[in-house]
């Protein structure tokens, strides 16, 4: 028995891309799907109602920050994430490992574990595969991500090559940690870098683990967008094909479809609601800074293209004055129509994949956004 | 032909509270009622949906703060404030007499009107009973207020005096600039801090002037309650009563039984919504500060008497982690809380003046609440 499995429904003639589904114990999503960050058990300035509206069924939460607050312990005694954050549908929890290695000082690498501080308060913690476990299972999600060590770009090809071979090994710990299986599916992250050789040495060793899902990690961690692409283009194959395939903190519009392409089936990024608290809006048009004063007087809406509730009732004046004055229901707007444009996107990429056209639509997106131009505005 | 009408149902027999319905061309709403506070064309944190769906009809905006963000023009050119902020209820703006004189700094009072600064840019900027009307007008609510002087508490009984005398020449310098009178009704404040003599004088100027109805300005402005209740004593019986009466400022649970009592229609306050962003709640068994650390693991509603949406989906284990962690769902959820509190409280109200027993009410009310208690937590 195992709580995650991978429905695969099509593949896009054109590219390679997958339609499937995941089915979990808190429902069943499809894919290529776009997962909305939720990392302190809400995402920022949403409720569930709002997610739910937007065609949202799949959030991410951060095991590291729940672990700080309020601590892992409330939570279980909650009754679980889900519970707790009154939140109905599916879960993925990451393992804390980004978050050490990101946000921390003073960490220590050992091969039991890591040691760090705390980010908030200074204090001593460790982290370990077991203990990452333990407290993944207390969250209760119904994804869990393997404690795995996430190098900058670039890394020296000997320190990634021991880095991947300790992963593993904390990998094969992770599996015999988890006390839930039959309810928490744990996936298996391949790391190695922008080299070929550490992926396929990565890929192999976990996969002969038998993971119910794969992640691609130490990507968007600073690298250039072809060099993704291309690490992709070499990990993706050496991935079972029967099982979902996750891309660890990707969230442009270009890299969704790019991923996609490259046959990813899950993805979740900060990216959205992060600059939409910055007043920064995703548009079929490109990127939109709502603050700036030739919004002032402009009553039309965030993006004309777009059929949610934001821009079906709002202004960019409106929105402006709000992001402007710093008014919580500016960022709730903000927010609310950049997940939906990116669940919007996914939805699309489904339709082009079903199509046979995700190339097609590639090359329309790329050029109707500017993604094509030398200069084009990325997220 | 008048904008708003008051149309009156019951008194009741037990204490001379009205029960009533103040009619204006966004709709109607039930009376005594309580008004959330949108300063800046938003309740802040809140969407007009959840406005709508907490039961609220009518809310206030704040025309000191409108005219200087985003500007009284671009919200003209809106189509007005309705239009701007997406809100089909009535709305009240005040005259921003208050603002001027609590918020700006070297502030110079004249005939003609106030020179004063603006409280974020210091600017120099000048209000009078023409502008005042001006902005509103642009602004487009439903009732608007005169522009008034409200003297801090205490006040010399002489330059009370004056100040009246001046308010009451302004009040009529109001009525002239009014420009749609068809659409948006006009009300006096009635000024005159403790003084019956003043009230008295202030009521006769402004009664004569008919205006479609009146405020009690100038409480809530330090005092303490018996002072209110004394002065609510003698002015609201110097007031017509085919028009609706409005006692500005106001929202303790406590004030808004012991003003309807004295015969109030409409209250305003940002009570519940700011001290919901700090963290405190108003429950049926008194104030609850959620962030306290004895809430930890408390998976008990804000208020276990309460039905709204918030005590029917969250804990406050959940609501204390979001608040602690200044997450903006937390104070939508503390916000959303407090208003229903108040706006169900004034339904009881409503329920109680037509069951003749709204004495009884307070009795049990305070009693319950704790506000019989010297040391009572009032907010």
């Amino acid at each position: 028995m195992t709580a995650i499995t991978y429905e695969h429904i099509k593949t896009c003639k054109q590219t390679g891309a997958r339609l499937g589904k995941v089915h979990t114990p808190h429902g069943s999503f499809d894919t290529p799907a776009f997962m909305p960050v939720g990392t302190l058990a809400t995402v920022k300035t949403m409720s569930p109602e709002e997610l739910k509206e937007m065609g949202a069924n799949m959030i991410l939460s951060n095991t590291y920050h729940l672990w700080l607050r309020p601590g892992h312990d409330i939570v279980k005694e909650a009754g679980g994430l889900h519970k707790f954050m009154n939140w109905d549908g599916a879960i993925l929890t990451d393992s804390g490992g980004f978050q050490v290695f990101s946000l921390s000082d003073l960490r220590k690498i050992e091969e039991e574990g890591v040691h760090f501080r705390n980010h908030l308060s200074g204090e001593k913690l460790f982290l370990s595969p077991e203990k990452a476990m333990q407290i993944q299972n207390a969250l209760g999600a119904d994804i869990m991500m393997a404690f795995d060590e996430c190098p900058p770009y670039p890394a020296e090809f000997d320190y990634m090559k021991k880095s991947v071979e300790r992963t593993s090994r904390w990998a094969e710990r992770c599996l015999e940690a988890h006390e839930r299986k039959g309810d928490q599916g744990l996936f298996g992250i391949v790391q190695g870098g922008e080299y070929e050789e550490l992926r396929r040495l990565s890929a192999n060793d976990l996969t002969s683990l038998d993971f119910p899902g794969y992640a691609v990690g130490g990507l968007s961690v600073g690298e250039p967008k072809d060099v993704m692409n291309r690490v992709l283009e070499f990990t993706t194959p050496l991935l079972p094909s029967d099982k979902p395939r996750y891309l660890m903190g990707v969230g442009s519009p270009d890299s969704l479809i790019d991923g996609a392409i490259r046959g990813i089936d899950m993805f979740d990024c900060v990216l959205p609601t992060r600059i939409a608290r910055n007043g920064t809006c995703m548009t079929s048009e490109g990127r939109l800074v709502v603050r700036n004063a030739k919004y002032a007087r402009d009553f039309s809406p965030l993006d004309p293209n777009c059929d949610c509730h934001v821009c079906k009732n709002y202004t960019r004046a409106y929105i402006r004055h709000l992001v402007k004055a710093n008014e919580t229901f500016g960022f709730r707007l903000t927010t609310y129509h950049n997940l939906y444009f990116l669940l919007k996107l996914m939805e699309q990429v489904r339709e082009a994949i079903m199509q046979d056209r995700l190339g097609d639509f590639r090359d329309e997106f790329f050029e109707k956004y500017g993604f094509n131009k030398p200069n084009a505005k990325n997220f």
